[in-house]
């Protein structure tokens, strides 16, 4: 598969089509969710009361479920909203922000993946290796330790969960359990700011709102993410006008760099 | 009227007497519009709980009620802060974002409508279509398609909720069913930023704050908004660039400029 | 005692030990405050469910209570962190926003300091002089007047609530009632920003995970901080472009600048 040419292609149609992303978000990201959504091209709603979770869900394209900053309603939107997507078949994509932290965030992913129909997991290497079972330590919201290497690790939560995860580092995993790719794009600029990781998530969402294949969409999104990122990296001076510069080229991403700069290697 | 003389006064009043703007609003641009009341030299403060909203608003000089991120507790908020304004003379100014996109939104605005006086109303094109029962469709929160030009929807929900209506798109409407004011300024980079509807709709409020025509504080504030956007626009490089040199040029908006560079007509 | 190399030492034991630092804040500042957190070397985490304060607030080297955006379950959770932060000694800081501005804001902070054992608040000079009960105005979360020189306040509620005190203006001043300390770093460009003092009391919890005296954490933190904002002022073409050189400094402070930077002196 040539990932480059398919990942400009994805870009396009997002940019095209303008697929509504619905995120239920945690209240740090908000806004730095809601402008990747648009930078990618597509169109961002927040959006958590449930008393609108059918309407809103039903005209998305694909759902975020972001659990960075849970409590009670929020847990009910959330599963009002998965349902909502399941029955209508739209992708969901679930960030595990914190899981492993507080039994109550585990116990809550737990619940969410039992009930749901989770189309793809993006987390840190803690997160996820807590999920899948093989323990691991999360301080807040960063990964301390893991019971495995991420290739490992996203395999078994993909097999446990039937679905398609992915763990972002220094090098982004995608496993749905049978297939397993690696992107090598990104920067360490992106761990100096907070939601870096949320907006992978959401950029994972905007291009499974196009793409139906998990992992496809998955790895493109991540290729295209960690590729702005590195076109960035030289204009940086700090993480703030690194932010300005990595927004700036999400937004300005070609296919020509994509073509040139996209790394990504299926190996198995 | 000399619209660009009377703009800068205004701006200047705002900025002598720095009008405190009590916001309930959504949790996608509070630091952005808390962040544009200061550059435009009003006080902003962000209040939801029901315990302290008589108290709050009291001390307001405007109110912004925005239904971004609606929820049951925010709602009550709305009601008892916006009974709090009329009670005491402030004016308000609502932001119906996403009103059409889920009943749960169309209907709250309708019954704050129903129960409060509002001043402005300010949203896009769609939004204020359907509130004003012409029909039209908005995909989370952006506007699809409405029953008539900006024009004539404006006037129809100015009649028929007696209040001032804004609508802002490539040129601005501003009707209070009798006389109607386009503004010719803004930029085309606004709309790849999220919350800069709602952060023009803080500007109207701070210019509410101390200029009491409606028609006339939401026609400056708009002129002014879009004019820094005109100013920023030749630095951007995306829209995270964009946004610096239009946070900047906000703040650093003066007399002559608004003299050279506003755009504003009254077409009836 | 050398202030300034002090500074540096505890900025580089944050950097070496990356401590937890746990907010329950406002919604207006959460990305900044994350931000802050990581720039200086910190992990943030943000919760503020009342099922998860214990665990949470638990594996934490800080707690930041912040009042900013009120309401009833998160006071809740405040109470139930604090609790849990005092029992465990993890020091607390009291970022009181808007005291005196509604009554719902003042008695919270009264039962907060009654019921807690706080390490430092960090507060302007109306809030603190509300606080204290010497008076004074507070409109929205300015500080319009207080009831004394900043001193005086500082040093009334340092021993009304045997704590330390911070009040961040022109001048900062520290004081746990016996001890006084003035730090002469900042600009005024912080004051054309939304989030600078909560910033802050971030910086402060930051210092205070791992100085364990109250005055030196909050001097050193506010020394840099303060220097951050000066290292950065040349670069600022308004507010926006300010605040991204800002954080780029706090990322990028080092001893050399805080040596030759730094303006702390003990008073009494």
């Amino acid at each position: 598969m040539n990932w480059n040419a398919h990942g400009a292609k994805i870009l396009d149609m997002i940019r095209n089509s303008k697929p509504l992303v619905h995120h239920i978000t945690n209240l740090v990201v908000m806004n730095d969710t809601a402008n990747v959504t648009l930078h990618l091209g597509a169109l961002p709603v927040m959006a958590h009361a449930v008393e609108e979770m059918e309407e809103m869900t039903s005209i998305a394209s694909a759902l975020v479920i972001n659990i960075g900053t849970l409590s009670k309603h929020w847990i009910e939107a959330m599963f009002k909203a998965g349902k909502t997507a399941n029955d209508k078949g739209i992708p969901i994509i679930l960030d595990p922000v914190g899981a492993g932290a507080t039994s109550y965030r585990t116990e809550t992913c737990h619940r969410l993946l039992e009930e749901l129909s989770v189309s793809v997991i993006r987390g840190n290497l803690g997160e996820v290796s807590i999920l899948a079972g093989l323990g691991g330590e999360v301080k807040g919201v960063e990964s301390v330790s893991a019971g495995g290497d991420a290739v490992d690790v996203a395999k078994a939560l993909a097999a446990k969960q039937n679905c398609t995860v992915s763990i972002t580092g220094k090098e982004d995993v995608i496993s749905d359990g049978t297939r397993t790719v690696l992107v090598d794009n990104g920067h360490e600029w992106l761990t100096t700011l907070t939601g870096t990781g949320c907006s992978s998530t959401t950029a994972v969402a905007a291009f499974s709102a196009v793409e139906r294949i998990p992992v496809t969409a998955a790895a493109c999104a991540l290729m295209c993410y960690g590729l702005a990122a590195e076109i960035a990296a030289p204009q940086a001076k700090g993480p703030a006008s690194f932010k300005v510069a990595f927004y700036d080229a999400l937004y300005n991403l070609n296919a020509e760099q994509i073509e040139k700069g996209g790394r990504v290697r299926e190996v198995s």
